[in-house]
């Protein structure tokens, strides 16, 4: 097991990142306020984890409600919270009742937003069980549900007490999934990394094959980059935001074709190609980068195009994007693979050629 | 004008009190990142002082949005703070926007919640128009709103920019309504400040006459308390639940009831008697000290006797609230005039005798 510390002072916590984390409750244990745990789930990791953990945790004493969800993106919604308060609320949890996250981003970011508002604040902890999660959304204390106006629009920042990447259970995690995650993955490279970069081009088959211990190594990275950047900019007033390459476009993408009908880290990988495209034209990038990055995404099996969205429609899908600041546009550029920065200064004809590439035909 | 602050590290914020701040925006511009406000009122404040506050931003050049609520207690839900989303998202506000409370405890709590949780946390300022929100419900950063199950059980502690408290607009307040704030204010003498509750007792008829000065004075020395408490105790873990004197159960008369029959601090001054009641019979305070604190609640026009509830329904409706932990009911009692202390000792005799006060004819 290897741990990493998330330095946010007095909301500091640690990851821990390794197999079999999930059926030994001894991390857990000591970060209780009272044997009372809640774990929220969904249907297809309940079937899979979910006695896994609650065994484990009943053996050390601790009482269990388990919340199971639909799951899906489109369940990030108010009706599953409410569901979530309404089961809390007949459990009569209490404010020392620890939420516990098993499951991906969905269910990470809604538990998150329940335990953040569940009685102003309760205890919460993440198990993320798919690799997006495990790299990207579990850590960070970004947390909240979808609008039909946009993804993420309603939401909190509140910070986990513990982050639990059991690598083990990737193996059970759906190809399309596991290759959703690798977005993010090589979005961590690209931003901050370029040898991380180079190492996910040399490794990119053994972690598709699971490969524990490249498994291992690509979360512990992300999981550095990721706590780095978060720890010198919570609220993302500054450098969080670089952690958004490719999710302008990616959001816009996800909202344009509905959310759910493709994964969010298929959006952010066409998103990376239009952002890494747009830096391209703006003279940043050369063209071997943008090949670089989309033959790495495509050996991830990930679109490296755009779907068939009017560029009117996806312009004024980020428009509401809550990036949007003072009505500009603001975009993650890449300076280099391994290298961001953010613009503001986007002239509108290398946009629109970007956009462009969208057209369906 | 007076100002104090609440000393919060990096989250400190003023609080001013004066006669006509809502005509000067000159406490406000400074203040935000944007010149561009949504301002969260409800249909009775706003007749009355929406104008007011709307000319002197737009005078400073700010561009504003307003969002007009029914009001009362019943609409602090989920459908009211989702017509403040909707609104946001419909004018495109984004996290440069603040966003102004311009109302009472409801409007502060439902708008507090949605600047906590529209796109994780916009900037908020509180403009408290009611005597109780002045005193109480806009300092401390307590946000949310009501669960069928619960009065506030979906939250955050969301602190704002800056309150401004415009004794001014005090005039224009029913009586029962400035009467229901005056269970806020002397709950701060009684849990703080023996002096000031015999202040409280010599300037009564003042205060309830609308005296500006003594207004002035009331709504400092209680937002100096307040501020002092939680600036000690910002989320509640020891001595900020000695707000919630006469609270617990006020909440369970409220939510008894039914959410809006009792305004809130009627049912906390009922609440008050009853826990005053409740120290005497555990032999911390005596018959006299009760006697003086039902005089003077009752020279404020409000009820000194809670409704004819089931002492059973209120004991299960006092369970589920979320000031009680790990299943133990806590309590905050007197021990004297002008001092309280948090007690999870409480034996059921004299807690059965309390509540068969409550006991219908």
């Amino acid at each position: 097991m290897q741990t990493l510390r998330v330095d946010l002072g007095e909301r500091a916590y640690p990851i821990h990142i390794g197999e079999h984390l999930l059926s030994s409750a001894g991390l857990i244990l000591p970060q209780l306020d009272l044997p009372r745990v809640a774990i929220v789930t969904d249907t297809t990791v309940a079937a899979l984890y979910l006695q896994r953990l609650a065994q484990a945790l009943q053996a050390g004493g601790v009482e269990i409600v388990t919340i199971v969800l639909e799951g899906g993106e489109r369940s990030k919604d108010w009706a599953t919270l409410n569901r979530i308060y309404d089961a809390l609320l007949g459990h009569r949890c209490d404010r020392k009742t620890t939420l516990i996250a098993l499951g991906g981003g969905v269910v990470g970011d809604i538990a998150g937003f329940a335990a953040a508002t569940y009685m102003r604040g309760i205890p919460f902890i993440q198990a993320p069980t798919t690799l997006l999660a495990q790299v990207d959304s579990s850590i960070g204390g970004k947390t909240g549900i979808n609008h039909p106006l946009g993804k993420n629009m309603i939401g909190a920042f509140y910070q986990p007490r513990m982050v639990l990447a059991d690598t083990s259970v990737l193996e059970s995690l759906p190809r399309r999934e596991l290759c959703a995650g690798m977005a993010e993955v090589i979005k961590h490279g690209l931003i901050r990394d370029g040898e991380f970069f180079v190492w996910l081009e040399q490794n990119m088959e053994k972690l598709l094959a699971c490969d524990q211990q490249a498994l291992a190594h690509a979360v512990r990275r992300c999981c550095e980059i990721k706590a780095a950047v978060v720890a010198e900019d919570e609220r993302e007033t500054s450098v969080r935001a670089l952690l958004n390459f490719g999710h302008t476009f990616g959001h816009a993408i996800e909202s344009g074709l509905g959310y759910g009908k493709w994964l969010h880290g298929e959006a952010v990988a066409a998103g990376m190609v239009m952002a890494a495209e747009l830096s391209r034209r703006m003279g940043l990038i050369k063209r071997a980068d943008v090949d670089r990055i989309t033959a790495l995404l495509g050996r991830a099996s990930l679109p490296i195009a755009p779907p068939g969205i009017a560029p009117g429609l996806l312009l004024e899908l980020m428009g509401v994007d809550k990036k949007a600041e003072g009505g500009k546009l603001r975009f993650v550029l890449l300076d280099a693979i391994g290298a961001a920065s953010i613009r503001t200064d986007i002239p509108t004809a290398p946009l629109q050629q970007v956009l462009a590439f969208s057209a369906p035909d």
